[in-house]
Formats: structure tokens, C-alpha cells, sequence
């Protein structure tokens, strides 16, 4: 598979509006997206330094997994997302190395990316997520 | 202040050789860089997907942060580094702004790069780190 860069680090917030402040009128990243992502259960703000984006993340839902993330660990850091050039041809290579994802099938994430996660446990305890940009 | 791009993201390992296969060989990013930085009490792995690295941290002694993030909550995510085009300004404004870094003066990280880090408290639980590229 070919890895093109970081495409953003996910951040689990408590309160979208409050956090956003921080990223974007102290450290003044553009804030460049706003989304309900109901396939993943998350509202988002995403902020675009040109080279990688900070995606906040707050629950849409009472049991959704960033809720959960916040329950046990407290708001923080909940993933890195790497973009991929075809997200097909990872999956598959990850299958032949038996890496798990968490989905078998890409779902359209936040900006209409195909995405997949990689399990934690393959990885040395980081959620992964892949992503291959719209066309 | 300027925040040019993800610098990279930090991970906290238990085994560097044995977290480095997914990164260098699953994933195929480069290796690019080994080091010792003994000021953060770490050993480091830098893989670079030329658009942001992955920074992975194993701890030097007993007592580190890395060691205490390790025991608290096991491998993972540990912070995120946005690169700035010039650290004092940053600095500088931080204060203004009342954000209290965890050094008051810029130390040197992997790589040389002048770094300091952002209290969680003030971001939203993440552990944020500001670097700028030694000349």
C-alpha cells in the first residue's frame, strides 16, 4: 500500500465549541469543515494547518465509541488517520499480513473519504484509520 | 504565532523493535531516524510518511513521563507535535493568552528541534507539543 501522509489525528472532545477555541483562535489552525457524521455517530470540526488536520470529535450518540473513549480515558487524542492512495488494495494487504480492520468494507467518513480502522491490537495500541481521499 | 503542519504524531510503545514491524513493515513508511534524547528520557523511532511522522517513544528510565503514560494507561497515543515557524513567538503568545507551557524556555528534542509543550488542561486533554525545525 502507498501511505501519501497524515491526514489528520482525531481528538475526542466534551464540548465541541469550547475546545474549538483552543485550535482555533489561540494556535489559529483554519477552521475549514463542520460535520454530523451519522455512520460513525460523531459531530466534527475540523481544522486544516495545510499539512494534516486536528479533527474534534464529539458523540452524536449515548453509546457511540467516543463515548465510550471518553467515559473510560477522558477527552483526548482517539486515533490517527493516515491517507492511502487506494483504500481497496490496503485492506488487502493488511488481510494477507492478518491485520484485522474493524470493518471488512470501506464506510464514507467525514469530507467523503472511503475509510477503514485498524484494530489497536495489531498496531501497539493505536486506532488507526485509513483513508483515501475522494475523487 | 504560524503553525506550519503536523510534525508528528508521539506513541508511546512498550517494545520498539516489536511496534516498529507495523509501522515499517505493514504500513511501509520509512524509517528515517533512531535517536536517544536523553533530556525527555526517551529512545525514539521516526518513521515519515513525508507528510507528518510517526514518533515512537519508549522510556530511558524509571521515572519518565513516558514510563508514568505506560503504567496509566498502556500503549498509545501520547501526544500530538504541530510544527511553528518560530518557537519564542509562541511562546510569547501563549503567555499572552495565559496557556501555561510545562517548560517556560524551549528545550531540544529529537531531530534538534526547539520544542515545547502545552499543559492538557489548557487544549482539552491533549498533550500538545510545539517544535521548530533547527536551522
Amino acid at each position: 500500500m502507498k501511505i501519501i501522509g497524515i491526514e489528520h489525528v482525531g481528538i475526542a472532545v466534551d464540548d465541541l465549541e469550547e475546545t474549538s477555541s483552543f485550535w482555533g483562535d489561540i494556535l489559529r489552525i483554519a477552521h475549514t469543515h463542520t460535520e454530523k457524521v451519522e455512520s460513525e455517530g460523531v459531530n466534527t470540526k475540523i481544522f486544516d494547518t495545510g499539512k494534516g488536520k486536528i479533527e474534534l470529535l464529539d458523540s452524536l450518540e449515548e453509546y457511540s465509541p467516543i463515548r465510550k473513549f471518553l467515559h473510560k480515558r477522558g477527552p483526548g487524542i482517539h486515533h490517527v488517520c493516515l491517507e492511502v492512495e487506494d483504500i481497496n488494495i490496503a485492506i488487502k494487504e493488511l488481510k494477507e499480513s492478518k491485520i484485522q480492520t474493524i470493518n471488512e468494507n470501506p464506510t464514507i467518513g467525514a469530507e467523503g473519504y472511503k475509510i477503514v480502522f485498524i484494530h489497536p491490537k495489531f498496531t501497539g495500541g493505536v486506532l488507526v484509520e485509513l483513508a483515501e481521499k475522494p475523487i
